[in-house]
Formats: structure tokens, C-alpha cells, sequence
């Protein structure tokens, strides 16, 4: 059984009737726990990631991930270049702070990234993207297309749009990851590397209603390979 | 390397000091969530689970872990018997009923316990309970003594005291498993079942100030057997 794949407005539905039972914080920390379990899986050799930070959900999941990517032994490091001033994300901060988790203070060239980080974790944008990209932020995925570092995308690959995919067809981000969150997106079937689902708190009842038809995750597993 | 065994004092010294960086939000699903691993790691065929839940945070552990329960395809089932009016825990308990578990209405005796329920999970109370238990609590305690259906504790045996252990030598609480949250506590020296560790996310600075020598886990695990 093959999951449905979500339009965006369907994802952002899905999205606010979670959280008329549950705080943002509990499930963005299912969210990257599932993400940073997803990499360790995949990539276990790949001590050296660097989080790229977005200034919405999609960069919480990506601090939350961190985190836990350091607890299972990473040395992650975070680029976080805009951050607003919300309660929720200066605590994910702090947070990352006690965990001793470098922050850069400007996004690497393609020669550094190539040579000092095994990862990237794509963390900028996430299922309410909207084009076109601003530039500070395009400038960043521009490197990051031209690094060989391979990369890893939380929900959905960075620039694409959430339903018709790629929006240039030459220069865009290419990861070798993609973890969907929840339930895939549209866009996830313009992506043909390694494809995994985090983020399992969805209740039964939810399932339903949304014909998700969710795969099987093994048993305390909060990630999965489709 | 055995873990250091914490007093009273130290385990809300070290809970307070997590709350300055954490919100309760996050570290109750973590906590709950591993509880569940746990458990579906020991009892994989105990399908029928009772969570007995108490009025603090340790029952908010409870309401957590039986949510992820759900998930793993149990089939848990909560008696909540006090309910403070803190959103807190109204808002475990919401998303309790959106998981569809049902809620007993009394206490059901032991021939009940016996036949019904492979499996007693006790999150009545934790590390800051305080001796006497109250006539309520102890009659439902009373009870769980008597049953045959195993129990698991999480974080003290509840009627315990935190350091000393079992308040009466003959009538007290002996749970088949114990699940230490973030380190055991010096009450855990009593035990002599399957022993536990989780609540994967203490920061290596508070392990090292702590001095809590916690173990190795298994890479992306969120418990550890000790």
C-alpha cells in the first residue's frame, strides 16, 4: 500500500487539525527526533552535518534533529541566519546552546562545505512554502546545489514547490534524502533517491479521514523507508 | 559504568534545572515515548495494557506512553482517577480520546485485572512523591498487589519512598519492570526486576555536572536495559 500523496492545502489542513490537540512543541520534537533518526539510520558514518536553518517549522524540525543527531553521537553545527523573535524558537536555541552545538556565523563556500561537512540537512523550508525563494536564502541553495556534500531534505527538498516539484529544471536542489513528515507531499513524486517517512503521531482517526493509507512503521520505529 | 543512583534532592534539582531550557511539553513526550519502547520491547504479546495514572507529571508520563502505545498497535486502556485542572494534562487527555483509548470509570478488581489486561503500566507517582500514600491511592495500590497481571513502574515503584524503597516489608508494590526516567533513583537499589533507563535527553554538560554516568545508548534508541 503506497501512502497518499499530499496537496498543500490538504498538508496544511492536516496541519491545524493536529493542533487542536496537540502544542507545536511536542510534535515538532516527534518531528526531528524521526529526522535525526532517519540520518542515523542512512547515513551512519556521516559525523559532520551541518543544519540549515529556515525561519519557520521546517527550521524547528531542523533544530530539534540537531539535537538529537548530537545525542546519538554527531557533531552536528547549525547555520541559522534568519530567526524570529518567537518564544518557541529562541527556546530551540537555548536548547541547542546546552548541547554545545556550534553556530555559524556565515553559510560556508561550495569548497569548505565539500570538505568539511559528510551531510547537509536541509531544514529551510517546509510544506507552506510558496515561491519564489528570497534572496538571502537563494543564495545559500544556490550553494548548496553546487556542493558534492550530499544532502538531506525535512519534508519537503528546499525551493521545489510543494506540488509540481523543481522550479528550474537545471539549478535546483537535488538531495539524496527526503524525509517526509507526516505524510508526503506532491512533490515527493519528482524525487527518486532515498525516501523516508518520520513523524509518527498521527491518530487512527486522522488516518481515515485524510486516506493517508500510512505504511506500516516497524514496531517502536518513528521512522520509516518507503 | 553503572549510572549514579539519584536522592530526592538531586532528581528535582536536576528536573528544575531542565526546565529552564525545556518545556514540560517536550520532555513528557520524550519520557512517555520511551516508556512505550520499552515496554513494546518486554511485552511485545501484552497487548491488553492498564495505565494507571496519577495526578502529577509521572501521570503525564503515563497518558504519553499510552498514546505511543496505541501506536505500536496496543491496546492500551487509562484509569485517571484525579485530574488537576492544569491544560496540561486536559490536553494529554484530549489527545488520548482522538487515539480513541478508553477510560475506566472505577477501578476493576482483581479477578478483573487478572483476566482482562496482560500488562499494568503504573505511572502513579514519581520522583517527588512524598510518604503517606492518600486513602484513595492506596486502595488502588492495594489492589495492584494482588493481581497476578504484571506491572511496570515508571520511574519509582509508587508507594516507594525515592530513597528507602518499600514503605511496608510485606504489602508493598513489586513490579515486574522498572523504567528509570533520565537516571534511576536510590529507591531503584530495591529492585531486583527488569531495570530500565529512559528519557534520552540530558545535554552531555548536565550529565558531566550530575555526575550520572549514564550508559551507552543503542544508536537512535530512546531506552536502554540496564
Amino acid at each position: 500500500m503506497q501512502p497518499r500523496y499530499l496537496k498543500q492545502a490538504e498538508a496544511i489542513k492536516l496541519d491545524e487539525e493536529l493542533f487542536h490537540y496537540f502544542g507545536v512543541e511536542q510534535l515538532m520534537e516527534l518531528a526531528g527526533l524521526s529526522c535525526a533518526s532517519a540520518i542515523a539510520e542512512q547515513f551512519p558514518e556521516s559525523k559532520n552535518v551541518l543544519v540549515v536553518v529556515g525561519p519557520g517549522n521546517n527550521g524547528g524540525d531542523g533544530l530539534v534533529c540537531a539535537r538529537h543527531l548530537k545525542l546519538f553521537g554527531f557533531s552536528p553545527e547549525i547555520f541559522y541566519p534568519k530567526r524570529p523573535a518567537k518564544t518557541l524558537y529562541q527556546n530551540l536555541m537555548k536548547q541547542c546552546e546546552l548541547f554545545e552545538i556550534p553556530v555559524l556565523s556565515s553559510f560556508p563556500v561550495v569548497e569548505q562545505l565539500n570538505s568539511q561537512y559528510a551531510l547537509m540537512v536541509d531544514a529551510l523550508f517546509g510544506f507552506s512554502f510558496k515561491a519564489p525563494v528570497r534572496q538571502e536564502f537563494s543564495e545559500i541553495l544556490n550553494t548548496m546545489t553546487q556542493t558534492s556534500t550530499p544532502c538531506c531534505s525535512i519534508d519537503i527538498p528546499s525551493g521545489w514547490d510543494v506540488e509540481t516539484g523543481p522550479l528550474d529544471p537545471v539549478t535546483h536542489l537535488k538531495p539524496a534524502m527526503l524525509i517526509s513528515l507526516s505524510a508526503p507531499k506532491l512533490c515527493a513524486k519528482f524525487f527518486h533517491g532515498i525516501h523516508y517517512l518520520g513523524g509518527r503521531f498521527i491518530a487512527p482517526t486522522l488516518a481515515r479521514k485524510y486516506e493517508l493509507n500510512l505504511p506500516n512503521y516497524p514496531l517502536t520505529h518513528n521512522c520509516v523507508r518507503l
